[in-house]
Protein backbone atom coordinates (compact mmCIF):
# COMPACT_ATOMS: atom_id res chain seq x y z
CA UNK A 1 0.00 0.00 0.00
CA UNK A 2 1.55 3.67 -0.87
CA UNK A 3 0.14 6.41 0.38
CA UNK A 4 -1.81 8.20 -2.85
CA UNK A 5 -2.31 11.73 -3.80
CA UNK A 6 -5.76 13.51 -3.01
CA UNK A 7 -6.00 13.16 -6.82
CA UNK A 8 -5.21 9.27 -6.49
CA UNK A 9 -7.74 9.07 -3.91
CA UNK A 10 -10.25 10.42 -6.04
CA UNK A 11 -9.32 8.83 -9.12
CA UNK A 12 -9.24 5.68 -7.48
CA UNK A 13 -13.23 6.26 -6.16
CA UNK A 14 -14.44 7.34 -9.75
CA UNK A 15 -12.79 4.19 -10.41
CA UNK A 16 -14.84 2.07 -7.98
CA UNK A 17 -17.77 3.57 -9.09
CA UNK A 18 -17.36 3.12 -13.18
CA UNK A 19 -17.09 -1.13 -12.16
CA UNK A 20 -19.38 -1.29 -9.26
CA UNK A 21 -22.01 1.59 -9.17
CA UNK A 22 -25.56 0.23 -9.38
CA UNK A 23 -25.73 1.54 -12.97
CA UNK A 24 -24.48 -1.36 -14.60
CA UNK A 25 -26.87 -3.28 -12.68
CA UNK A 26 -28.72 -5.20 -15.09
CA UNK A 27 -32.31 -5.06 -13.48
CA UNK A 28 -31.40 -0.55 -13.93
CA UNK A 29 -31.23 -1.92 -17.59
CA UNK A 30 -34.72 -3.57 -17.86
CA UNK A 31 -35.79 -0.12 -15.74
CA UNK A 32 -34.42 2.48 -17.67
CA UNK A 33 -34.80 0.57 -20.93
CA UNK A 34 -38.35 0.02 -20.78
CA UNK A 35 -38.37 -3.48 -20.54
CA UNK A 36 -40.20 -3.61 -17.15
CA UNK A 37 -43.27 -4.30 -16.57
CA UNK A 38 -45.63 -2.37 -14.75
CA UNK A 39 -45.31 -4.39 -11.75
CA UNK A 40 -41.73 -4.97 -11.50
CA UNK A 41 -41.60 -1.13 -11.94
CA UNK A 42 -44.22 -1.14 -8.57
CA UNK A 43 -42.19 -3.60 -6.54
CA UNK A 44 -38.47 -1.57 -7.78
CA UNK A 45 -40.16 1.68 -5.93
CA UNK A 46 -41.66 -0.08 -2.76
CA UNK A 47 -38.64 -1.53 -2.02
CA UNK A 48 -36.50 1.19 -2.98
CA UNK A 49 -38.94 3.14 -0.45
CA UNK A 50 -37.74 1.87 2.30
CA UNK A 51 -34.14 2.99 1.48
CA UNK A 52 -35.26 6.46 1.49
CA UNK A 53 -36.88 6.03 4.97
CA UNK A 54 -33.89 5.36 6.89
CA UNK A 55 -30.79 7.28 4.54
CA UNK A 56 -32.35 10.17 7.38
CA UNK A 57 -31.93 7.65 10.23
CA UNK A 58 -28.39 6.78 8.67
CA UNK A 59 -27.35 10.57 8.57
CA UNK A 60 -28.35 11.31 12.30
CA UNK A 61 -26.63 8.22 13.32
CA UNK A 62 -23.28 9.57 11.59
CA UNK A 63 -23.93 13.01 12.65
CA UNK A 64 -24.58 11.67 16.16
CA UNK A 65 -20.76 10.01 15.97
CA UNK A 66 -19.48 13.30 15.11
CA UNK A 67 -17.97 15.69 17.32
CA UNK A 68 -17.69 18.82 14.73
CA UNK A 69 -20.12 21.00 15.10
CA UNK A 70 -19.09 22.03 11.55
CA UNK A 71 -19.29 18.79 10.39
CA UNK A 72 -22.74 17.96 11.57
CA UNK A 73 -23.67 21.32 10.52
CA UNK A 74 -23.28 20.42 6.75
CA UNK A 75 -24.18 16.60 7.40
CA UNK A 76 -27.87 18.17 8.62
CA UNK A 77 -28.66 19.54 4.94
CA UNK A 78 -29.48 15.76 4.42
CA UNK A 79 -31.70 15.31 6.94
CA UNK A 80 -33.36 18.66 5.54
CA UNK A 81 -33.58 17.29 2.04
CA UNK A 82 -35.41 13.90 3.34
CA UNK A 83 -37.68 15.14 5.96
CA UNK A 84 -38.43 18.16 4.14
CA UNK A 85 -39.21 21.69 6.26
CA UNK A 86 -43.02 20.67 7.01
CA UNK A 87 -45.37 18.14 6.32
CA UNK A 88 -45.53 16.90 2.53
CA UNK A 89 -41.87 18.28 2.11
CA UNK A 90 -38.95 16.50 1.49
CA UNK A 91 -37.28 13.32 -0.22
CA UNK A 92 -39.41 10.80 0.90
CA UNK A 93 -42.57 12.16 0.61
CA UNK A 94 -41.34 12.84 -3.42
CA UNK A 95 -41.10 9.15 -2.85
CA UNK A 96 -44.45 8.34 -1.72
CA UNK A 97 -45.80 10.47 -4.54
CA UNK A 98 -44.06 8.29 -6.83
CA UNK A 99 -45.54 4.71 -5.09
CA UNK A 100 -48.94 7.02 -5.21
CA UNK A 101 -48.57 7.30 -9.00
CA UNK A 102 -47.79 3.79 -9.75
CA UNK A 103 -50.55 3.00 -7.95
CA UNK A 104 -49.82 1.51 -4.35
CA UNK A 105 -51.16 1.90 -1.41
CA UNK A 106 -48.92 4.54 0.54
CA UNK A 107 -49.86 2.63 4.25
CA UNK A 108 -48.50 -0.80 1.92
CA UNK A 109 -45.54 0.61 1.34
CA UNK A 110 -45.03 2.54 4.59
CA UNK A 111 -46.16 -0.48 6.74
CA UNK A 112 -43.12 -2.57 4.87
CA UNK A 113 -44.43 -5.68 4.86
CA UNK A 114 -44.23 -6.38 1.12
CA UNK A 115 -40.64 -5.71 1.23
CA UNK A 116 -38.09 -7.98 0.18
CA UNK A 117 -35.65 -9.27 2.97
CA UNK A 118 -32.21 -8.59 0.75
CA UNK A 119 -33.53 -5.51 0.56
CA UNK A 120 -34.16 -4.96 4.61
CA UNK A 121 -31.09 -6.66 5.37
CA UNK A 122 -29.15 -4.61 2.78
CA UNK A 123 -30.25 -1.31 3.90
CA UNK A 124 -29.51 -2.28 7.58
CA UNK A 125 -26.33 -3.38 6.55
CA UNK A 126 -25.99 0.28 5.15
CA UNK A 127 -26.83 1.61 8.92
CA UNK A 128 -25.07 -0.32 10.54
CA UNK A 129 -21.92 0.08 8.92
CA UNK A 130 -22.25 3.94 9.21
CA UNK A 131 -22.90 3.11 12.94
CA UNK A 132 -19.85 0.75 13.81
CA UNK A 133 -17.14 1.77 11.75
CA UNK A 134 -14.73 4.93 11.33
CA UNK A 135 -16.16 8.35 10.72
CA UNK A 136 -14.38 8.81 7.83
CA UNK A 137 -15.28 5.24 6.50
CA UNK A 138 -18.76 6.15 7.32
CA UNK A 139 -18.33 9.46 4.97
CA UNK A 140 -16.61 7.66 2.78
CA UNK A 141 -20.15 5.42 2.45
CA UNK A 142 -22.00 8.07 0.95
CA UNK A 143 -19.84 8.82 -1.59
CA UNK A 144 -22.46 6.62 -4.51
CA UNK A 145 -23.69 10.54 -4.96
CA UNK A 146 -21.05 10.96 -6.48
CA UNK A 147 -22.42 9.27 -9.32
CA UNK A 148 -25.98 9.49 -8.51
CA UNK A 149 -26.83 12.51 -11.16
CA UNK A 150 -25.72 10.56 -13.82
CA UNK A 151 -27.86 7.47 -13.16
CA UNK A 152 -31.02 9.92 -12.46
CA UNK A 153 -30.81 11.60 -15.84
CA UNK A 154 -30.92 8.11 -17.89
CA UNK A 155 -33.82 6.86 -15.09
CA UNK A 156 -35.74 10.34 -15.84
CA UNK A 157 -35.34 10.30 -19.52
CA UNK A 158 -35.56 6.13 -19.94
CA UNK A 159 -38.77 6.03 -17.48
CA UNK A 160 -40.41 9.14 -19.18
CA UNK A 161 -40.15 7.65 -22.52
CA UNK A 162 -40.68 4.15 -21.51
CA UNK A 163 -43.70 4.31 -19.41
CA UNK A 164 -47.13 5.33 -20.25
CA UNK A 165 -47.99 5.01 -16.52
CA UNK A 166 -44.99 7.25 -15.40
CA UNK A 167 -45.19 11.02 -15.32
CA UNK A 168 -42.67 14.01 -14.96
CA UNK A 169 -45.20 14.76 -11.63
CA UNK A 170 -44.57 11.34 -10.17
CA UNK A 171 -40.53 11.40 -10.90
CA UNK A 172 -40.33 14.52 -8.86
CA UNK A 173 -38.50 12.93 -6.01
CA UNK A 174 -35.33 12.84 -9.01
CA UNK A 175 -35.96 16.47 -10.22
CA UNK A 176 -34.75 17.36 -6.83
CA UNK A 177 -31.65 15.52 -6.30
CA UNK A 178 -29.01 16.29 -8.51
CA UNK A 179 -28.41 19.77 -7.21
CA UNK A 180 -28.31 18.08 -3.73
CA UNK A 181 -26.54 14.86 -4.63
CA UNK A 182 -23.90 17.00 -5.84
CA UNK A 183 -23.40 19.63 -2.92
CA UNK A 184 -23.55 16.37 -0.30
CA UNK A 185 -20.76 14.36 -2.98
CA UNK A 186 -18.63 17.65 -3.45
CA UNK A 187 -18.42 18.23 0.60
CA UNK A 188 -17.95 14.11 1.38
CA UNK A 189 -15.78 13.62 -1.04
CA UNK A 190 -13.30 17.22 0.03
CA UNK A 191 -13.57 15.41 3.46
CA UNK A 192 -12.47 12.09 2.57
CA UNK A 193 -9.36 13.98 0.66
CA UNK A 194 -8.51 15.59 3.54
CA UNK A 195 -8.81 13.73 6.78
CA UNK A 196 -7.75 10.37 4.60
CA UNK A 197 -3.97 10.82 5.47
CA UNK A 198 -1.89 7.24 5.69
CA UNK A 199 -2.29 4.42 3.34
CA UNK A 200 -4.60 2.41 5.75
CA UNK A 201 -7.38 5.17 5.83
CA UNK A 202 -7.76 5.49 2.14
CA UNK A 203 -7.88 1.77 1.44
CA UNK A 204 -10.68 1.66 4.15
CA UNK A 205 -12.48 4.82 2.43
CA UNK A 206 -11.96 3.09 -1.09
CA UNK A 207 -13.33 -0.23 0.41
CA UNK A 208 -16.32 1.77 2.10
CA UNK A 209 -17.52 2.83 -1.24
CA UNK A 210 -16.96 -0.36 -2.59
CA UNK A 211 -19.29 -1.56 0.64
CA UNK A 212 -21.77 0.67 -0.26
CA UNK A 213 -21.89 -0.03 -3.84
CA UNK A 214 -22.36 -3.97 -2.68
CA UNK A 215 -25.26 -2.54 -0.52
CA UNK A 216 -27.20 -1.71 -3.53
CA UNK A 217 -26.23 -3.65 -6.16
CA UNK A 218 -27.44 -6.04 -3.48
CA UNK A 219 -31.38 -4.45 -3.23
CA UNK A 220 -31.09 -5.07 -7.03
CA UNK A 221 -29.88 -8.74 -7.34
CA UNK A 222 -33.29 -9.18 -4.44
CA UNK A 223 -35.83 -7.13 -6.81
CA UNK A 224 -33.92 -9.08 -9.83
CA UNK A 225 -34.58 -12.60 -8.50
CA UNK A 226 -37.93 -11.89 -7.07
CA UNK A 227 -39.73 -10.03 -9.87
CA UNK A 228 -37.27 -10.83 -13.01
CA UNK A 229 -35.58 -14.23 -13.10
CA UNK A 230 -36.22 -16.58 -11.45
CA UNK A 231 -39.14 -15.14 -10.23
CA UNK A 232 -38.98 -16.41 -6.56
CA UNK A 233 -41.12 -14.28 -4.26
CA UNK A 234 -40.03 -14.89 -1.12
CA UNK A 235 -42.79 -15.61 1.46
CA UNK A 236 -44.95 -12.31 2.25
CA UNK A 237 -43.26 -10.11 -0.25
CA UNK A 238 -45.31 -7.39 -2.82
CA UNK A 239 -46.72 -9.40 -5.28
CA UNK A 240 -47.58 -7.50 -8.35
CA UNK A 241 -51.06 -7.81 -9.81
CA UNK A 242 -48.96 -8.75 -13.27
CA UNK A 243 -46.72 -11.43 -11.95
CA UNK B 1 -49.60 2.03 39.34
CA UNK B 2 -52.79 3.44 38.15
CA UNK B 3 -53.54 4.99 34.63
CA UNK B 4 -52.98 8.63 34.82
CA UNK B 5 -54.58 11.00 32.80
CA UNK B 6 -52.16 13.19 30.76
CA UNK B 7 -53.05 15.84 33.08
CA UNK B 8 -51.72 14.16 35.99
CA UNK B 9 -49.03 12.62 34.47
CA UNK B 10 -47.84 16.57 33.52
CA UNK B 11 -48.93 17.69 36.90
CA UNK B 12 -46.38 14.30 38.32
CA UNK B 13 -43.69 15.69 36.19
CA UNK B 14 -44.23 19.07 37.19
CA UNK B 15 -43.71 17.30 40.95
CA UNK B 16 -40.53 15.88 40.13
CA UNK B 17 -39.09 19.71 38.65
CA UNK B 18 -40.23 20.94 41.84
CA UNK B 19 -38.21 18.64 43.98
CA UNK B 20 -35.44 17.37 41.53
CA UNK B 21 -34.24 20.04 39.27
CA UNK B 22 -31.05 21.48 39.59
CA UNK B 23 -32.13 25.08 40.37
CA UNK B 24 -32.24 23.94 44.35
CA UNK B 25 -28.44 22.58 44.42
CA UNK B 26 -26.63 24.78 46.23
CA UNK B 27 -23.65 25.28 43.90
CA UNK B 28 -26.55 27.34 41.94
CA UNK B 29 -27.54 29.05 45.10
CA UNK B 30 -23.96 30.27 45.57
CA UNK B 31 -23.47 30.79 41.79
CA UNK B 32 -26.77 32.50 41.52
CA UNK B 33 -26.81 34.24 44.39
CA UNK B 34 -23.05 36.07 43.90
CA UNK B 35 -21.12 33.54 46.30
CA UNK B 36 -19.02 32.28 43.67
CA UNK B 37 -15.19 33.26 43.03
CA UNK B 38 -14.49 34.04 39.79
CA UNK B 39 -12.31 30.76 39.68
CA UNK B 40 -15.63 28.79 40.47
CA UNK B 41 -17.67 30.48 37.95
CA UNK B 42 -14.81 29.67 35.58
CA UNK B 43 -14.89 26.01 36.75
CA UNK B 44 -18.94 26.11 36.21
CA UNK B 45 -18.61 27.15 32.66
CA UNK B 46 -15.61 24.75 31.41
CA UNK B 47 -17.82 22.04 32.92
CA UNK B 48 -20.48 22.89 31.60
CA UNK B 49 -19.28 23.69 28.28
CA UNK B 50 -18.80 19.74 27.74
CA UNK B 51 -22.83 19.23 28.39
CA UNK B 52 -23.47 21.78 25.80
CA UNK B 53 -20.84 20.06 23.21
CA UNK B 54 -22.89 17.13 23.37
CA UNK B 55 -26.33 17.71 23.30
CA UNK B 56 -26.37 17.94 19.46
CA UNK B 57 -24.62 14.66 19.73
CA UNK B 58 -27.46 13.46 22.66
CA UNK B 59 -30.19 14.93 19.67
CA UNK B 60 -28.99 13.79 16.63
CA UNK B 61 -28.34 10.59 18.69
CA UNK B 62 -32.21 10.54 19.70
CA UNK B 63 -33.43 11.29 15.78
CA UNK B 64 -31.31 8.35 14.75
CA UNK B 65 -34.05 6.27 16.81
CA UNK B 66 -37.12 7.78 15.44
CA UNK B 67 -39.19 6.88 12.71
CA UNK B 68 -41.38 9.24 12.41
CA UNK B 69 -40.37 11.99 9.86
CA UNK B 70 -42.52 14.44 11.74
CA UNK B 71 -40.79 13.62 14.84
CA UNK B 72 -37.37 13.91 13.75
CA UNK B 73 -38.08 17.38 11.66
CA UNK B 74 -39.01 18.51 14.43
CA UNK B 75 -35.81 17.54 17.04
CA UNK B 76 -34.15 18.50 13.87
CA UNK B 77 -34.96 22.24 15.56
CA UNK B 78 -32.60 21.66 18.21
CA UNK B 79 -29.73 20.72 16.08
CA UNK B 80 -30.27 24.25 14.36
CA UNK B 81 -30.38 25.77 17.75
CA UNK B 82 -26.83 24.52 19.14
CA UNK B 83 -25.18 24.07 15.86
CA UNK B 84 -26.26 27.17 14.45
CA UNK B 85 -26.69 28.38 10.54
CA UNK B 86 -23.32 28.65 10.38
CA UNK B 87 -19.71 29.24 12.06
CA UNK B 88 -19.64 31.32 15.42
CA UNK B 89 -24.07 30.61 15.12
CA UNK B 90 -25.50 28.81 17.75
CA UNK B 91 -25.64 27.48 21.56
CA UNK B 92 -22.52 25.77 21.75
CA UNK B 93 -20.87 29.13 19.94
CA UNK B 94 -22.59 31.39 22.95
CA UNK B 95 -21.44 29.36 25.41
CA UNK B 96 -17.25 30.09 24.07
CA UNK B 97 -18.46 33.74 24.37
CA UNK B 98 -19.25 33.15 27.72
CA UNK B 99 -16.11 31.19 28.69
CA UNK B 100 -14.19 33.79 26.45
CA UNK B 101 -15.36 36.48 28.60
CA UNK B 102 -14.49 34.24 31.80
CA UNK B 103 -11.08 34.56 30.63
CA UNK B 104 -10.86 31.08 29.81
CA UNK B 105 -8.62 29.75 27.20
CA UNK B 106 -10.58 28.27 23.95
CA UNK B 107 -8.41 25.42 23.14
CA UNK B 108 -8.36 24.51 26.83
CA UNK B 109 -12.14 24.46 27.13
CA UNK B 110 -12.62 22.66 23.91
CA UNK B 111 -9.95 20.30 24.34
CA UNK B 112 -11.75 19.01 27.69
CA UNK B 113 -8.75 18.31 29.51
CA UNK B 114 -9.98 20.29 32.78
CA UNK B 115 -12.97 18.21 32.61
CA UNK B 116 -14.58 16.98 35.89
CA UNK B 117 -14.55 12.98 35.78
CA UNK B 118 -17.33 13.15 37.23
CA UNK B 119 -18.87 16.04 34.84
CA UNK B 120 -17.75 13.27 31.84
CA UNK B 121 -18.95 10.36 33.34
CA UNK B 122 -22.94 12.11 33.83
CA UNK B 123 -23.07 13.47 30.53
CA UNK B 124 -22.12 10.33 28.79
CA UNK B 125 -24.69 8.87 31.23
CA UNK B 126 -27.43 10.85 29.30
CA UNK B 127 -26.18 10.72 25.90
CA UNK B 128 -26.48 6.65 26.69
CA UNK B 129 -30.08 7.05 28.64
CA UNK B 130 -31.11 8.30 25.04
CA UNK B 131 -29.05 5.71 22.78
CA UNK B 132 -30.39 2.72 24.52
CA UNK B 133 -34.09 3.33 26.30
CA UNK B 134 -37.29 3.34 24.63
CA UNK B 135 -37.71 6.21 22.47
CA UNK B 136 -40.44 7.47 24.85
CA UNK B 137 -38.29 7.47 27.50
CA UNK B 138 -35.10 9.19 25.46
CA UNK B 139 -38.05 11.92 24.95
CA UNK B 140 -39.06 12.46 28.31
CA UNK B 141 -35.56 12.73 29.21
CA UNK B 142 -35.77 15.67 27.99
CA UNK B 143 -38.14 17.32 29.58
CA UNK B 144 -35.96 19.54 32.30
CA UNK B 145 -35.76 21.90 29.51
CA UNK B 146 -39.85 22.58 30.96
CA UNK B 147 -37.77 23.91 34.20
CA UNK B 148 -35.24 26.17 32.55
CA UNK B 149 -36.68 29.68 31.86
CA UNK B 150 -37.25 30.08 35.42
CA UNK B 151 -33.16 29.16 36.00
CA UNK B 152 -32.29 31.22 33.63
CA UNK B 153 -33.57 34.55 34.54
CA UNK B 154 -32.65 33.80 38.12
CA UNK B 155 -29.34 33.65 36.55
CA UNK B 156 -29.07 35.95 34.59
CA UNK B 157 -30.26 38.49 37.04
CA UNK B 158 -28.12 37.27 39.69
CA UNK B 159 -24.79 36.84 37.69
CA UNK B 160 -25.32 40.03 35.99
CA UNK B 161 -26.17 41.68 39.76
CA UNK B 162 -23.00 39.93 41.45
CA UNK B 163 -20.19 39.52 39.13
CA UNK B 164 -18.03 42.59 37.70
CA UNK B 165 -16.29 40.02 35.40
CA UNK B 166 -20.06 39.00 33.75
CA UNK B 167 -21.86 41.56 30.87
CA UNK B 168 -24.47 40.61 29.25
CA UNK B 169 -22.71 39.89 26.17
CA UNK B 170 -20.88 37.10 27.29
CA UNK B 171 -23.99 35.87 28.91
CA UNK B 172 -25.86 35.81 25.48
CA UNK B 173 -26.25 32.35 25.26
CA UNK B 174 -29.07 32.47 28.09
CA UNK B 175 -31.01 35.21 25.84
CA UNK B 176 -31.77 32.81 22.97
CA UNK B 177 -32.48 29.92 25.28
CA UNK B 178 -36.11 30.51 26.31
CA UNK B 179 -38.23 30.97 23.76
CA UNK B 180 -36.26 27.68 22.33
CA UNK B 181 -36.63 25.71 25.24
CA UNK B 182 -40.33 26.68 25.99
CA UNK B 183 -41.03 25.48 22.07
CA UNK B 184 -38.70 22.16 22.43
CA UNK B 185 -40.60 21.50 26.10
CA UNK B 186 -43.95 21.83 24.91
CA UNK B 187 -43.46 19.71 22.03
CA UNK B 188 -41.88 16.94 24.30
CA UNK B 189 -44.67 17.36 26.97
CA UNK B 190 -47.04 17.00 24.32
CA UNK B 191 -45.60 13.67 22.81
CA UNK B 192 -45.15 11.86 26.15
CA UNK B 193 -48.62 13.39 27.25
CA UNK B 194 -49.99 11.54 23.87
CA UNK B 195 -47.36 8.49 24.17
CA UNK B 196 -47.68 6.99 27.47
CA UNK B 197 -50.66 5.10 27.62
CA UNK B 198 -49.83 2.92 29.84
CA UNK B 199 -49.09 3.13 33.91
CA UNK B 200 -45.88 1.36 32.80
CA UNK B 201 -44.86 3.80 30.00
CA UNK B 202 -45.47 6.64 32.31
CA UNK B 203 -43.97 5.10 34.73
CA UNK B 204 -41.12 4.97 32.67
CA UNK B 205 -41.45 9.03 32.04
CA UNK B 206 -41.59 9.63 35.05
CA UNK B 207 -38.08 7.10 35.76
CA UNK B 208 -36.86 9.42 32.45
CA UNK B 209 -37.15 12.86 33.99
CA UNK B 210 -35.81 11.70 37.44
CA UNK B 211 -32.77 10.28 35.61
CA UNK B 212 -32.29 13.38 34.20
CA UNK B 213 -32.48 15.83 37.07
CA UNK B 214 -29.70 13.32 38.41
CA UNK B 215 -27.95 13.80 35.67
CA UNK B 216 -27.82 17.69 36.42
CA UNK B 217 -27.17 17.42 40.22
CA UNK B 218 -24.25 15.21 39.66
CA UNK B 219 -22.08 17.82 37.19
CA UNK B 220 -22.94 19.98 40.48
CA UNK B 221 -21.85 17.69 42.78
CA UNK B 222 -18.70 17.09 41.35
CA UNK B 223 -18.27 21.07 41.21
CA UNK B 224 -19.35 21.58 44.73
CA UNK B 225 -16.89 18.68 45.66
CA UNK B 226 -13.84 19.72 43.31
CA UNK B 227 -14.38 23.75 43.90
CA UNK B 228 -15.84 24.73 47.12
CA UNK B 229 -15.82 21.86 49.70
CA UNK B 230 -14.11 20.15 50.40
CA UNK B 231 -12.65 21.62 47.45
CA UNK B 232 -10.67 18.39 45.92
CA UNK B 233 -9.58 18.75 42.51
CA UNK B 234 -9.13 15.69 40.84
CA UNK B 235 -5.45 15.06 39.52
CA UNK B 236 -5.29 16.68 35.93
CA UNK B 237 -8.82 18.67 36.37
CA UNK B 238 -9.18 22.38 36.05
CA UNK B 239 -7.38 24.54 38.78
CA UNK B 240 -8.56 28.38 38.89
CA UNK B 241 -5.87 30.58 39.70
CA UNK B 242 -7.53 32.06 42.54
CA UNK B 243 -7.99 28.46 44.03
Amino acid sequence: MKLLSPEELEAALRDIGARRYHRLHPFHTLLHGGKCTRGQVQAWALNRYYYQAMIPIKDATLIARCEDSAVRREWRSRLVDHDGEREGDGGIARWLKLTDGLGLDRDYVTSLQGLLPGTRFAVEAYVRFVRDKTLLEAIASSLTEMFSPVIISERMAGMLANYDFVTRETLSYFDKRPPQAKRDADFALNFVKCNARTPEQQQAVLAALEFKCTVLWAMLDALYHAYVAPKQVPPGAFLPEDY
